[in-house]
């Protein structure tokens, strides 16, 4: 029975996951570093340890001290919510040998998605369509270039265990490839201590459609319909949304089965999300999986009516979904914007002293955010402050109340990319729903550059 | 066809038709006093019109003025919200006369309704029970006193045209009657134009339990289930929750038909709440019909899942209703609190400049607020700053969220209610659902008052 839980993490996700245990009457246990000690989630649990210097190396991603504090803490499990630890399989295999749950799907999995050609391998197996591409790592810039011949060019070069856009870049040519493989791999062997690289077909007008999945330890697997998550900045989103506008419901049913029948072939636990590329004749191909929650979680629990994190908690505790899939239905659209401390043009951060955080308010809005007035955003972390969510009936007003919400913000002391997302949801394309992973270089970038 | 809609109010109300207006792409005025320049929703609205100085005679009582604006804004219609000239009939006449869609029911109804004498007949007539009292005005404490020997103490002594709480008192004996008589008369005179006084028995731990109604210029009527307002301190409430843990299936379909039944004899029209009193064998009596949309009306949103500020702007357009009785449903449960820039122990207003003003964030929660940071609360209006509504698969979650939403404030500047708020939802009473029309004196006062 899990009785307690300590949050593997900080800042949104962390407050997200203690108010679900909070609903369950589950005890919390926030970790924090010395960065974060006035962090609203801080306040919000029942016990908090500090458990380092700002530096992630020493604090949370210090697995042996924070494996350390739940024991002392006396927890259940933990929750690594996304990022940090949260796809370590070492530090889910460390959990469960030192007697405590870790909130999520087994080490073997995690391990197996977290590369990403053994996930390409098991999805091929699962009968999940794959996206063109070479089967296994390229071993140097010659073999690449020779394997480039078969896919064709543009071609998408990626670190094997990359993550957050890291290792990652569009070549178009022999000459293209050869530089870039060079520097991706140094890059990926410093970053995630593995510079082995391979090789995918870019699709053009591509959208980044993930499905959702949920998975229980008796074998059941349901999946909670789409995400459009195809604006990113950076090769990370920015803007999600659900259902998507794009896909029909022939694909949005074959995407769903796909999952879940990939999720079973995996022996998949807890929720998870498989990102598919579906190119504008709507045929999908599998991207990657993310074997945690994911920060646009709360757009399918706005369309679904169901709790993410409660889920996971329940399934972690060894019971059973408690939803079928025939009883899971898509009500109205919902969309959340990622609010950055950063420069709307530059997209560099903009860390500083927050004096004002005024956010907007009203019956279709979500705040999930990680600071308030009066607060330092430091450099150490990822510069997402927060993230609002809308809700309507349907896109249309989805999008109305969003452009309202956006203008009800008043941040200051901190540059924030809300400008850039005004300017987004306001340009015909996204009013269209044309959001292709292209977006923001064919729709943004040209908008602010003629200014 | 309703194009243009005039907000003849202030504060979170109009903020939350401007959402709704703009929602179903309707263009908005707003009108605002000189005290009410920086309030938010003023910048909400398309366009935004001085009307006066702070005092609400000039400014947001002023129906003549607020007309002439009303006709060079060239709106199509005028939505009162609650309070000011809400539930004026001559308001709504002059409104009609002008060419102007008063959002609301007929003026006839508004007059019936607004007299507590009329609207008493009325209900009796339309076989709605009524608490035992006297069936019209009283003329002189002589003739209450007599009045009084066929009710039985304890009484309840109000004004005819009485509201906000002006003009009623509880009376235990002849001598507290005949005191009471004469200076109430006075204050109604004085508040409301109208002297003259009833009488109703008062019930002992009687419950305050009101059925949202909407209804059509087709006769359609339809309720929205019940909302429980127990909970009051000098006469106002501060929280409401829907739907209510007092009443059975049985009793809670019996009052719901009784209000449609009412709706329908009277000829109502737009969104309109009965409100009963039900003692503790789940008798319910009729107490009087506001015929204007409710501060508390986002619990019953969030449990139905519908707009009803929409469907009042449906209604005044000679719409249909949208939903049919047994297409509504509740879905969880839901608690409104007041926030008030008030002494928490005496409920003084506490008007002042607001330095700081952060408010909760999450899945559960829906904020509607009338102030932001660097704000004034001015003396001139009622102190209610904000609500807060949480929504929980039950009514124990929806606590345990709305605790944690309470602890997440951090007003500074002024003082407000909150610390009354958390003291009161932590009672025993309160959990167990003890609400009645006491329990801020039997349950918060004894608790600060000790203390």
């Amino acid at each position: 029975m899990i009785n307690k839980i300590l949050i593997a993490n900080r800042g949104e996700i962390a407050a997200r996951v203690i108010r679900t245990c909070k609903k369950m009457n589950i005890l919390t246990v926030a970790i924090y570093s010395e960065a974060d000690q006035k962090a609203p989630y801080v306040a919000m649990a029942d016990e908090s340890y500090l458990i380092g210097p700002p530096r992630v190396n020493e604090s949370y991603l210090n697995a042996e001290k924070i494996i350390s504090v739940a024991k002392e803490a006396k927890v259940d499990a933990i929750h690594p919510g996304y990022g940090f630890l949260s796809e370590s399989d070492q530090f889910a295999a460390a959990c469960e040998a030192e007697g405590l749950i870790f909130i999520g799907p087994s080490g073997e999995v995690i391990r197996q998605m977290g590369s990403k050609i053994a996930a390409r391998k098991a999805m091929e197996e699962a009968g999940v369509p794959v996206v063109p591409g070479t089967d296994g790592a390229v071993a140097s810039a010659e073999e690449a270039v020779k394997a480039a011949l078969n896919i064709g060019y543009p071609i998408m070069l990626k670190a094997s265990s990359g993550g957050g856009g890291i290792g990652m870049q569009v070549v178009h040519s022999d000459e293209d490839l050869t530089k870039a493989f060079e520097s991706n791999s140094k890059r990926a062997l410093t970053f995630f201590g593995d510079g082995s690289m391979f090789m995918e077909k870019k699709l053009d007008d591509a959208r980044h459609i993930e499905i959702q999945l949920l998975a229980d330890n008796d074998g059941n697997a349901v999946h909670l319909f789409e995400r459009e998550c195809s604006i990113q900045r950076r090769n990370q989103k920015v803007i999600e949304e659900a259902p998507s506008t794009f896909i029909s419901d022939n694909t949005r049913k074959a995407m769903g089965e796909a999952a879940v029948n990939a999720a079973k072939a995996l022996g998949y636990t807890s929720a998870g999300t498989i990102e598919f590329l579906v190119d504008k004749d709507e045929k999908f191909y599998f991207l990657e999986m993310n074997t945690r929650i994911q920060v646009e979680h709360p757009v399918t629990e706005e369309i679904t009516g169901l709790d993410i994190v409660e889920a996971q908690i329940q399934v972690a505790n060894g019971e059973k979904l408690k939803v079928e899939q025939d009883e899971i239905s898509i009500n109205g659209h919902a969309i959340e914007v990622r609010i950055y401390a950063e420069d709307p043009v530059t997209f560099f951060p903009s860390p500083g002293h927050i004096t004002t955080f005024d956010i907007p308010v009203g019956e279709s809005i979500r705040n999930e955010t990680a600071v308030t007035s009066d607060y330092d955003v430091t450099p150490f972390y990822d510069p997402m402050i927060g993230k609002l969510i809308v809700k309507g009936a349907n896109r249309d007003e989805a999008i109305s109340s969003l452009n309202d919400a956006l203008l009800q913000y008043k941040i200051e002391g901190i540059k924030t990319n809300l400008p850039m997302l005004l300017k987004v949801i306001n340009t015909d394309a996204f009013k269209k729903g044309n959001t292709t992973t292209g977006f923001v270089q064919e729709h943004y970038l040209p908008l602010i550059n003629t200014k």
